[in-house]
C-alpha cells in the first residue's frame, strides 16, 4: 500500500464558496487536435469546484483510502521544517502543481528514498530536478494539455489589457474619476501589431490561433518547426531563435517550457534587442525572464509593460519587485487553475494513479522522465538537467505570510 | 467663415506624456470589409499623440483658422452655465464625442439657431436628439469604423477579464498575497462556452470573428441579418430577438446602438431570463441596460460579472453604482479612445469638415441625420425619437469633480 502525498495550495481565506458563481462547466469533447481529455475510471467530484487547494483533495482521499493507500495533503511545502519535507521521508508518491509548486530539489529527493512517482497536477516539472529523478529512476509525469487552453486564454487577454490599459483604467472608476485622458495616453490597440511566441507548442500555437482573426502580424520561434500547412493557415513567420524574432516584435509572448537553455532567456541584452515600448507576456516560467531586468526595462520604458502569472520563487517573497513595479498586470499563477482546469487536471492526475496501482502505463504523452531518462512529453520539451536552484528562497513567503 | 465648437474630454492630471509609451502606430491599409480609412487632404498631428483631450483639439485648429474660421475647444459641457451652452448659440458646427458627450438636447438645439452640423468624433450620435435635428434640417455625422475594431477588441478582453477573474486576481498580487484559491474560486475559461452578442454590425461581427478560435459557440441577434455565408463561416447561431437569445448563452456582449428600441432592454426581466451565472459585456451604450437591474443581479449572483464601458450620464457621477457593485470590470468611455482610435477619429473629423466647407458630399457611411431625416449609416442602425433624456444627470458629476 502506498503512501500518497500531495501539496496543493492554501484553502480560500473566506472558506470554500457554499454557492459557486456558476453551474457546472461546459462540456468539452476532446482537446483540439483529438487528443482525448483524462480517462479515470470514475471520479468522486463534482467539475466546477475547488479542488486544487488543500481541502478540495483533488477529489482523492476516497478512492486512495478505499484501496488501502494513506493519502497526506499539505500545503506547508517550504522549508526543513515544512510538513512536506517530514512526510516526504517515506513517501512513494508525490504529487504537486506548479501553481504551488513543492519543489523536488536533489537534497530533497535524496532524502526520499521510497519515492518513485511525482505527479505534477498541471503541466511543468521543473520544480522537480530532473536529472536526479533520472539518476533515481524515479517516473515523473504531468497531465499533459489539462490546461494548455486556459493558458492561452489568459496569454491573450493579458496582450489586450497590457495593450489597451485596462487595469489603470479601471482603476479611475473605482477611484471616482472619469479621467479619459489619463487612460487613453497608454492605450493602443493590437490591431496591426507583431505579435511573437517564445515556443509554438500546445499554448503556443494556441495563442497564435486565438490572435489570427484580430489582424496582427504573427512571429514565433521553436525548436521544433511547425508543418508548413499550420504555419500558412497562421500566417506566421518563423525564427531561427528568440534573438532573432524579438527585435520585429510589438509584443512578446513566452510559452515554452523552464529548462537550463531557456533559464533566464530574457535577460538585460535580449530586452534590449526588443523594439522600445513592446510589451511582454510570460506565463510559462518566471525564471524564463530575469527579475531585476524586467523591472529596469520597466522603469526605462524600455518595456511598456509586462504581464504573466509565473513567478520565481512560488510563492513569490512580498517584496519580489513584480508585485510593484510599474506597468505590470501580473496575477499569481492561476492561469492553468481555473475551475474549468481543475477539473481536468483532477481526473488526469487521478487517471495516472489508476494506472501506476494497475501496473498499466501511464499515457505516453504524460511522461517527463521515466526508466532513467526524459521520455514522452518529456523528451520532446525538457532539457536534462535542474532547474530548482533557488528554490529554497521561497519559504521567505512563509516566513513574512502573517497578513494572510 | 463657420465658428466651430468642439467639446472633447479634460487633459491628462499631470499633463500631456513628453514621451509616449510606444513609437507610432502600426500602419493599416484599410478597414476589414475595405471601407477606406479617412481621407483627408493633410493632418496637422502625428498618429499616436493625445488628440482626444482639450489641448490635443483634434489637431484641427491650425487647418480652421487658417481657412478664416474660429475654433473653440472645451471640456465644460455640462449645465446652463458651461461654456459649452455659452458658445452653442451662435455655433454653425458642433464637434463631440461619445466618451465626453456634449448632449444636444431638443432645448439646446433651439437655442443654437445657427448650427448646421454637428460632427460625432467617434461612433454613437445618441447624445444627439436625433429627431429635433431633424426637425431643424441639421446635418449629424460621425466617423463610421474608426473605432469599431477597438471596441471589439475591448470586448473580447473585458469576456477573458471577467470569466477568468482578472482583476481580483491582480488586486492580490499588489497586496502581496499568494491566495491562489481566493482568486480561483471565480475564475473560469471561455472554452466550450455559449457567447452571443446583441447587434452584429462592424462591431458585433469583428467580436464574433474574434471570439470564433476560442472554441466557443456563437449566437447573435440582430434586426438585419448576416449573409448566410458569413453565418456560416463564423459558426454563428441567430435568434430573432434577444428575449430569445440570452438564454442559451453564458455570456452576452451588447453590440448594438443606443435608440428608443434599445434604451433600457436589459431591465430586471431579460436579466431574469438570462442563465444563473451568465456575464454582461456592454460597451455599447449605458442606457440600454438598466443601472439598478444590473447591481442587483451582481448582488444576487444572477450575474456573476458586468463589464464594459458606456455609462448613462457621461461623466458618471462619482456615486453611481456601477462605480461600486460587486464582480464588475468597467472602464471609463474608453474603449473607443486608444491613441489608435483617435488618429483615425481626427483625421475623419477632418475629413467631413474639408467636405462642409468645400461643398463635397459627406461620405454616405458617415452620415447619420441629412436632410431632415435619417440617412446613410443612420437609416441603417438607428430609429427616429430622442434618447438623450436624463443627461442633465452629467453636471452632477462636474459639480463633485473636486478630488480632479
Amino acid at each position: 500500500m502506498a503512501k500518497v502525498v500531495c501539496v496543493l495550495y492554501d484553502d480560500p481565506v473566506d472558506g470554500y464558496p457554499t454557492k459557486y458563481a456558476r453551474d457546472g462547466l461546459p462540456k468539452l469533447d476532446r482537446y483540439p487536435g483529438g487528443q482525448t481529455l483524462p480517462t479515470p475510471k470514475a471520479i468522486d467530484f463534482e467539475p466546477g469546484v475547488l479542488l486544487g487547494s488543500a481541502s478540495g483533495e483533488l477529489g482523492l482521499r476516497k478512492f486512495l483510502e478505499s484501496a488501502g493507500h494513506s493519502l497526506v495533503v499539505t500545503s506547508d511545502k517550504d522549508g526543513p521544517d515544512s510538513i512536506f519535507e517530514r512526510e516526504l521521508v517515506d513517501a512513494e508518491i508525490v504529487i504537486s502543481q506548479p501553481f504551488w509548486p513543492a519543489y523536488l530539489t536533489e537534497e530533497r529527493i535524496a532524502k526520499a528514498s521510497r519515492l518513485k512517482l511525482a505527479i505534477t497536477a498541471g503541466i511543468g516539472s521543473d520544480h522537480v530536478d530532473l536529472q536526479a529523478a533520472m539518476d533515481r529512476g524515479i517516473t515523473v509525469a504531468e497531465v499533459t494539455y489539462c490546461n494548455s487552453i486556459s493558458v492561452s486564454e489568459h496569454v491573450v487577454m493579458m496582450i489586450l489589457g497590457l495593450v489597451r490599459n485596462y487595469i489603470p483604467s479601471y482603476q479611475w472608476v473605482v477611484k471616482g474619476g472619469w479621467n479619459i485622458a489619463d487612460c487613453v495616453a497608454r492605450s493602443y490597440d493590437i490591431e496591426g501589431m507583431q505579435i511573437g511566441t517564445v515556443g509554438a507548442g500546445r499554448i503556443g500555437s494556441a495563442v497564435l490561433r486565438r490572435l489570427k482573426p484580430f489582424d496582427v502580424k504573427l512571429h514565433y520561434t521553436d525548436r521544433h518547426r511547425l508543418p508548413e500547412a499550420v504555419e500558412k493557415e497562421l500566417g506566421v513567420t518563423f525564427h531561427q531563435d528568440p534573438a532573432s524574432m524579438v527585435g520585429v516584435c510589438d509584443v512578446v509572448t513566452i510559452n515554452a517550457p523552464l529548462h537550463p537553455e531557456t533559464e533566464n532567456l530574457f535577460d538585460e541584452t535580449m530586452i534590449a534587442r526588443m523594439k522600445r515600448g513592446a510589451y511582454l507576456v510570460n506565463t510559462a516560467r518566471g525564471k524564463i525572464c530575469n527579475r531585476d531586468a524586467i523591472a529596469r526595462a520597466l522603469e526605462s520604458g524600455q518595456l511598456a509593460g509586462y504581464a504573466g502569472d509565473v513567478w520565481f520563487p512560488q510563492p513569490a517573497p512580498k517584496d519580489h519587485p513584480w508585485r510593484s513595479m510599474p506597468h505590470h498586470g501580473m496575477t499569481p499563477h492561476i492561469s492553468g487553475s481555473s475551475l474549468s482546469a481543475q477539473a481536468r487536471y483532477a481526473a488526469g492526475t487521478r487517471e495516472i494513479l489508476e494506472c501506476w496501482f494497475e501496473g498499466r502505463p501511464i499515457r505516453e504523452e504524460y511522461l517527463i522522465v521515466d526508466g532513467g531518462k526524459l521520455a514522452g512529453a518529456g523528451a520532446h520539451s525538457y532539457s536534462a538537467g535542474d532547474a530548482t536552484r533557488g528554490s529554497e528562497e521561497a519559504a521567505r513567503f512563509k516566513a513574512r505570510s502573517d497578513s494572510r
